[in-house]
């Protein structure tokens, strides 16, 4: 552990902060300072049964934790509905905000939470964990190579999980109270952000959404689909759903090569992840077959990807903290593009799929 | 070689001849009895070429091939402009047809060639030669497999490749007076079609292009895409182009399993290919990595699938011959909906993008 670990609190106790609290265990630079839940009692059992030891501080409500000066940091795992009240108030009490994705519910809360990170000028990031795997990185520089890859022309991206009779009852992101962008939020941020992260994030300008959503009775989208243009008609498509077997899709295709994974979101295993390169293939004589063949990549974790997250946001806070940097402004800026580009899926949805300009 | 095999006369000597003379002659039920081009010349360097036995006739117009009574068969790799003119003729004179794809320009044209068909007898088939191989019945019962595939509930379908400049000045295929759908019709057509066929060669409610298209300075389209709804809300995407690096995708997304390929419409090798299923996953404790993870289906292919195509359509074309049987009313029809919703595609990109309803 360094020295002076980023000291974090945990805001509300949803699945995904188990995984999250082991991470900030897992990170170097970071430790796990408070737990908050609004049930004093729910919060005892989380601690307990994700083994937190004894000097992590048990908290009845999201404010003791935000009103704790040992917490430097907060993760937010709250449902969607909640982030601005909450991530808001975070920023204004100086903590560093680690807000789980989909970040709000437009672009206009959205910017309600940056501007308060700004204005205390303490940290933003997204959960968006698969940014961090080592994988990432190497892919970015499979597809920066113009003699393997070449000129980005297209993209497919998908993140569908069949979920149990349970989740489509229950669970909050069907809810439209609580995470009303439904799939689109859940699992269709992940395959907006991977179309951003390969162009570099900037923004299409055209989104038309496919004529194929399923509502659930509240309205709630179970899923929907969606393609994205560029300037220079590059096109994107992505599909989310909770209806689905499991799927984390991503697919580019260059002008040159073209490279595939099948779990961009959580690889297949911690330690490890691949993907598949092709490039240069052409068609042997008379079209019998293929040239060259996809190669697999595989890149060791050192960390799992959700820890390598904490890490690197910890890392931002500390030169915060430590150094008197600023906060980084990519990160924000890029969480604000995904919320755009998830808004105008939504938005052409609800003018019948009509294409919406960027 | 079968006794009294289907003696077949092939009219135009494009590339895609070669490929299937060879079929032609690989196939045990069929033999090459004549070649003709405009060209005498032509269908002569062409024969030798490609070692044509002394036996194979060749003449110097399409109309000879046709004329001659000890060919059964033909079959037509003509533009797909000329495809009216000569597969109406060919069946005019009673000549079973086996027509290279794109089928016509439109459903209209199509229909042309399939009344002739039906009014002289005769067999016809499109050249869609992957559906011939044996991985696509395999593929077929996988998906059928409700334990470990479901429901399908989407498609994500590529056929790309980046033409050389040569191919983008002077291929037939970018001649609006040639081949004037362009990689919509030489491309599309293989997933349309593996679209069409995963989904039982039910027709899409709704066609939705991409707006995201380019065109060649003479109109053609060079790369274009398209969603496909179903009633059941079932959706399908592609995306082809004649300027992205091969691909040849197939996913198709189940509420219990996934089948992927990335090479659908020319295998990575002749004598054996394979798919991928995964089927029944889920995500580990605390989503730290799948339950399952995809597995390789392999299956060998005891002739190219170019000869198994031959090798069917001969079968059809005896057992009209020899035992007086109609002709297969499934193949003209599964051509015909590929036609369709392929004419859709291009309608919905004359509209400006506006969803086409079938």
């Amino acid at each position: 552990m360094a020295e002076n670990p980023i000291r974090f609190g945990i805001i509300g106790c949803a699945e995904i902060a188990r995984k999250v609290a082991r991470a900030i265990t897992l990170a170097p630079n970071s430790t796990l300072s408070a737990i908050g839940s609004r049930s004093i009692d729910k919060a005892r059992r989380f601690a307990a049964q994700n083994g937190f030891p004894d000097s992590v501080k048990i908290y009845g409500s999201y404010d003791a934790v935000l009103d704790d000066p040992s917490v430097d940091a907060v993760y937010v795992p709250l449902p969607t509905s909640l982030h601005v009240r909450w991530a808001v108030s975070a920023a204004e009490r100086k903590k560093h905000v680690l807000l789980e994705k989909p970040t709000a519910l437009n672009v206009a809360d959205l910017d309600l939470i940056l501007d308060a990170c700004r204005s205390s000028g303490v940290q933003f990031m997204d959960g968006t964990m698969w940014m961090h795997h080592p994988r990432t990185q190497m892919m970015k520089e499979a597809l920066s190579d113009t003699t393997r890859f070449g000129q980005l022309r297209s993209i497919h991206s998908t993140s569908t999980y069949a979920a149990a009779k349970e989740f489509l009852e229950n669970d909050i992101r069907v809810k439209p109270d609580m995470d009303a962008l439904g799939a689109l939020g859940d699992a269709g941020w992940y395959c907006i952000r991977a179309i951003l992260w390969a162009t570099d994030y900037q923004l299409p300008k055209i989104v038309a959404a496919f004529p194929a959503v399923d509502f659930n009775q509240r309205g709630v989208i179970l899923s929907c689909g969606s393609s994205l243009r560029w300037e220079d008609n590059k096109v994107a498509t992505f599909h989310c759903s909770f209806l689905a077997h499991e799927s984390m899709d991503l697919n580019l295709y260059g002008n040159v090569g073209s490279l595939r994974l099948w779990d961009f979101i959580i690889p297949y295993e911690e330690t490890s992840a691949f993907f598949s390169l092709t490039s240069g293939a052409d068609f042997s004589e008379l079209h019998l077959g293929w040239t060259n063949k996809p190669e697999e990549v595989r890149v060791a974790s050192p960390l799992p990807q959700e820890a390598l997250m904490v890490q690197e946001f910890a890392r931002l806070v500390m030169s915060i903290r430590d150094f008197r940097c600023g906060p980084d402004p990519e990160w924000p800026q890029i969480s604000r593009r995904t919320q755009l580009v998830l808004d105008a899926v939504k938005k052409s949805i609800e003018l019948g799929f009509k294409p919406v300009e960027l």
